[in-house]
C-alpha cells in the first residue's frame, strides 16, 4: 500500500472509532506509520485527509447498500433485505456517526459527502417504496419519501440504542418493529 | 449560581455541543469562569464532572418526556404527542449523541445514565403501545417493546438526518412517515 493509501485508510479507521474531533494528526501518523513530512506532501492537513477518508467511506457505504437495494426480489423484499443486512451494529454507522461531530457539521465541505450519502439512500429507498405502492404492497396514502426517511432514521437510531446498551439487541428490536409496521401498512 | 453549579452547567453545554472527547478541562474552566483549583475542589476530574453533567441532562430529558407521556389523551395520543413535541432538532439529542462518543461508551460509569434513560423511554413507550393494543388501536400481533424501540430509534436517527442535511425537514419527514405507519397499524 502506498503511503497516501495508508494515511487514508488509517484516517478512515480513526474517524469511525473516535470521530473527527477525537482524531489527532499525531494519531493518524502513528497508525499509518507515515512521517509528518509525508503526510503534508500528500495532503494539505487533517481536513484535507479527512475529506478523502470520508469520501471513500461514503462510496463504500453506497456500494454495499446498492448491492442489496438493486438485488433480487420484489421492491418490498429489497427494502426488507436492506433492513436485515448484516451490520457491525456496535461500531455504529461510519457515515451517520459523523453528524454528531461538531467540526464536520461546521464545515460545508466535510458535511457534503455525509449529506449526499444519506440523501442518496433516502432517494433509493423512496423509489422502492413507490414501486411497492404501485404493486399494491403499501397503502396508496403513504408518502414514499416520508417512509424512506423513517427507514433510514430507524437504522441510524438503532445504532444509538445498541451503543447505549452495549448490545445489538436494541437495534434488532427497532428493525423488527419497523418491519412489523411495514407488513401491516398495506 | 455556585461555582459547582456553574461547572456542571458549562460541562452540560459543552458535552451537547462538542461531546466528551471534544470537551477539554480548559474549555470547561473558560466557559464557567471557575479556576482550576476550584474545579478540583468540587470534582475529582473531567470524568467525575462529566458524570454529574450527564446525570442532570438525563434527568431533564426524562422529566420533559414524562410531561408528554403522562399527559392528557389516549395512549395513542400520547405516543403521537411524544413524536410531535417541539425539539431543537439541529442540536441533536443531548443524551443520544453521547453514544457516538468513544470515551463515554468505553466507560461503564459514563454510559450508565445514557443507557438507563433510553431504556426508561423505551419501557414507558412500550407500556403505552400495550395499552393502545388493549384498546384495539394497534393490531394484537405487534410487539410493544419492538414498536417502542422503533419509535425511539426514529427520533434518534431523525437527528442524524437533520444534522447531515443542515435542516429539520428530514427529521420531520421521518416522524411523519412513522406516524403514518402507526396510523395504519390497526
Amino acid at each position: 500500500m502506498s503511503t497516501s493509501e495508508r494515511l487514508i485508510e488509517s484516517t478512515r479507521e480513526l474517524l469511525w472509532e473516535r470521530g473527527y474531533v477525537g482524531t489527532s494528526p499525531k494519531a493518524i501518523l502513528e497508525r499509518s506509520g507515515a512521517g509528518q513530512g509525508s503526510m503534508y506532501h500528500h495532503f494539505r492537513g487533517k481536513p484535507d485527509l479527512a475529506l478523502a477518508a470520508i469520501r471513500r467511506t461514503a462510496e463504500e457505504l453506497r456500494a454495499t447498500a446498492a448491492g442489496v437495494l438493486d438485488g433480487p426480489g420484489s421492491p418490498y423484499d429489497r427494502i426488507e433485505a436492506y433492513l436485515r443486512r448484516e451490520r457491525d451494529v456496535l461500531r455504529g454507522c461510519p457515515v451517520g456517526r459523523l453528524t454528531m461531530d461538531p467540526d464536520v457539521i461546521a464545515s460545508d465541505e466535510l458535511r457534503a459527502p455525509v449529506d449526499e450519502t444519506l440523501d442518496w439512500l433516502r432517494e433509493r429507498l423512496a423509489g422502492l417504496v413507490e414501486e411497492a405502492k404501485e404493486e399494491g404492497r403499501f397503502a396508496p396514502e403513504l408518502d414514499a419519501e416520508e417512509i424512506a426517511a423513517t427507514i433510514v432514521a430507524t437504522v441510524q437510531g438503532g445504532y444509538v440504542l445498541a451503543r447505549a446498551s452495549g448490545s445489538p439487541a436494541a437495534f434488532d428490536a427497532g428493525i423488527r418493529g419497523l418491519l412489523a409496521l411495514l407488513r401491516t401498512a398495506r
